[in-house]
């Protein structure tokens, strides 16, 4: 089932949750089809998040409206406003987990750091690619800012403090039950589903903070920065996430295309460590990391003004944002500068 | 004002919030010394995230409950269970952002992996001590779990990962207004006001896991692992949050007494930092990094199941909490050993 949140054609009142069908690129409206059968509202149709928190019942009421539901209840999809799925998540991690995107990202670090200090750029073979052991060993990730998610085709603010601006094309897990110390083997029970998550990023500053072993931060978290959709696939329609085709384009034209093997540890092991000590709560965003070769860092080529991206991931879904560039705020520009500088 | 979220005597029922007194040791309920006045729930009483989104009216509204309210409407505060000030923050931050805890952190860690690995330790004058040059020119941060706050004195669950388990005495920030693109000084209007955190460290963890250049996470992220409180200390009370005195206590026994002049950056700075193209909402959470010398990877004292540690912080309060050792949840076992004997 593909789940979404929207606004409707009128662009009027809360945002509600539907039922998609790709095929013939329309949409249920869940509560409405409910409230035409039973009259009254299915208190799971609230929200994307009353949903999930609504566990295997509120999935099969979705399934059920959705069964009973004419063609006539639906909508073109083209006529509404998809939102992100969760447009405020209760959390979100992004992990770092593909061991090509690791080598090639070591790779354009040095080179766009070269670019900046206005240095040659390293001779090939000259960097070392091979990854931290930390990345085998343990799952490398970081908490990023949920009030930072936007959905599709939203515009995507370029921050001013930025130079490098680049997408990073990955999925997400969403977390379905709560759990702590869960067994990477019974992880898959704790998956709502999965959508394509594009966790934009400022390299120029990611890679200034980086020196200091915490975050990224504002590398990462800023306003819109990070995008998700164009919908939740339930967990039963991707039988084994780590064999997606991922394609990226920018602008029409095809910047990579990869699939999701070549993950160092499974769905799984990611939720396993991380809900060691630690209670996953329904709804939480849990990424993937961005895919080997997925984003302009591991390429050298970053975006530009205008540009958009699409992260097109096989049984999921297209997820289309623009990135528009932003100018700095008068009283920032000074202090912005001073910083920039001082670390070059 | 301090304004605490309370469980009242019974222990049932939805958190109060409460204005606390601490001449008297008593606690006013807020809603309930209004509605003994006006027959009606005031809706900026129905927790603190609502108080402190109800801005300047709310507050005041606060002020002439208070003042109006008689002694005998205060309950004894021995008598209720202070929570954390906010129960589930909307978000928590936390900085590295005193210079010398980060030359001492540098030291301490040396040392401990020298430990962990069956070294000597480093003689003294042979590490470089110098924080790395971002510390000065950017702010230092990451986002922690928001669903590890616990309260004054909660118990906090020692990660069965970690052999060494350590307390950091801070203080936090708690946003007021929201804001964006916040200049450093006009920073002062969006503050509501602080309160005393301890961000618990599982540091042998942490130590692994900032070689990946990220987060930290287990290190700092678990249940029970961010405390904070016992009240919040409206701004006005605080007139320069550089100049508070500092005391760590463990089972008694003074292990710290610092001030918190050793910032690098004000919080102002901090605030307009964190802000630059990014929303900061009312009950977000920035903590001040660890004083010098308030954590025991400074002392080289780690903590020991049982102990009770004390962050007594002049013009706010004390926030108590006693430690437990936990035992590893029997399927991780040996998972988690593996995993941490491929990095030793």
């Amino acid at each position: 089932m593909k789940l979404a949140t929207y606004l409707p054609a009128s662009g009027n009142g809360a945002p509600r949750i539907g039922a998609v069908d790709t095929a013939s690129a329309s949409i249920l409206d869940l509560q409405a089809a409910w409230q035409r059968e039973h009259h009254g509202e299915h208190p799971a149709f609230a929200s994307m998040l009353a949903l999930i928190e609504a566990g295997e019942a509120g999935l099969r009421a979705a399934r059920e409206t959705e069964a009973h539901a004419g063609i006539g209840q639906r909508t073109p999809l083209g006529s509404v406003r998809l939102l992100a799925p969760i447009p405020l998540p209760p959390q979100i991690r992004d992990c770092n987990n593909f061991e090509e995107h690791m080598r090639n990202a070591r790779l354009g670090m040095t080179r766009m750091k070269a670019r900046i200090a206005g240095q040659p750029e390293p001779a090939p073979g000259s960097v070392d690619l091979t990854p931290h052991p930390v990345n085998f060993a343990h799952i490398v990730f970081y908490i990023s800012n949920r009030f930072t998610v936007v959905g599709p085709d939203a515009d995507i603010e370029w921050p001013s403090y930025a130079d490098y601006f680049d997408y990073e094309g990955e999925f997400a897990a969403i977390i379905g039950k709560p759990g702590r110390d869960i067994p990477a083997g019974r992880a898959d029970e704790h998956i709502f589903g999965y959508t394509v998550f594009n966790d934009f990023s400022a390299r120029d500053k990611q890679a200034e903070e980086m020196e200091g072993r915490m975050g990224p931060t504002k590398g990462k978290s800023f306003d819109t920065g990070n995008a998700m959709g164009p919908w939740i696939v339930t967990r039963d329609e991707i039988p084994d996430c780590r064999a997606m085709a991922i394609q990226v384009r920018v602008n029409g034209e095809r910047r990579a295309a990869a699939t999701t093997a070549g993950m160092i540890h499974s769905v799984g092991q990611m939720i396993a460590y991380i809900s060691q000590h630690e209670t996953l709560h329904c709804g939480e965003v849990i990424g993937s990391g961005t895919v080997g070769g997925c984003c302009g860092l591991e390429t050298g080529r970053f975006l530009e003004d205008g540009d958009v991206v699409e992260i097109d991931i096989d049984r999921i879904g297209v997820l289309r944002n623009r990135v528009r560039r932003q100018l700095p705020a008068p009283e920032l520009r000074t202090e912005d500068n001073r910083q920039r500088s001082s670390i070059d």
